[in-house]
């Protein structure tokens, strides 16, 4: 599985390490995409959220599983892919990111990898079908996210 | 799992079913959350054919199945949840979504069953690092696309 992130300050480097590279990708398309996957995730989120932290929806174990296998795989896809150099906020029109981002890859790398680290127990987790735990893992995935959105995504 | 649109003609009928409920779900949050899905599917497909079918990407296992994985995982994430009554183009901005679609709610449901073989069927066989054999699922996995493409979405 790829890290989130993995890869990412050596692809920013050499422009490789990707399938479909930095170079061959527009800036605005990187940004489109990665933007697609945490909305998806934040809809998945909702849901296991309104079944196990807020219960204003009835617990389903298929959809909490389903929800968390969805976020799993997002996180797992290589997202770091989709930061090409100069995709921030000083540069481009229609993202929140900071470019503080691309001045601090070493702590971009480690706040990925506890996402992928949170995401990826959030769905082993969901598989047990135990409520609380799931909500606990759902409330340290939704840590993971807060720490890369407080440091590099503006207001 | 769920299916893409399994239970999404019950889901239409009665309201329910579904973690976030129609009656719960703004449409234009709807919207928003399906194209997202779509989108970053989008991404994932793009990965998989420029390594499996143009070859203008060096192919790479790990990337492969990750991908698959992400696309398997949308389409078993429940997706039917997002097709509320009225969400179509002629209600709403902003969806290329055709009213025939709420029309149709048998040929939809075997499409979206259809679509769900097809993505798992893609991610099964990524994980055998065949290439051939991938390039074959990933292009039955586009027609699959396709067919709701063609008959529900507005150029």
């Amino acid at each position: 599985m790829k890290k989130l992130f993995a890869g990412l300050a050596l692809s920013v480097l050499t422009f490789t390490g990707t399938s479909l590279s930095f170079a061959e990708m527009k800036v605005e398309d990187a940004i489109y995409y990665r933007k697609a996957g945490y909305g998806f995730m934040s809809w998945n989120m909702g849901k296991i959220k309104a079944q196990t932290v807020d219960e204003s929806a009835p617990f389903n174990k298929d959809q909490i599983i389903a929800a968390a296998n969805a976020i799993a795989a997002v996180a797992n896809s290589g997202m770091g892919a989709l930061y090409p150099p100069g995709s921030d906020m000083s540069k481009v029109k229609d993202t929140k990111l900071k470019p503080e981002f691309f001045q601090n890859m070493e702590e971009v790398g480690k706040i990925g990898e506890n996402f992928n680290a949170a995401a990826n127990n959030l769905a082993t987790v969901a598989a047990t079908g135990d409520k609380a735990a799931i909500a606990k893992a759902f409330g340290e995935t939704g840590e993971a996210c807060k720490a890369c959105h407080d440091k590099f995504r503006a207001k």
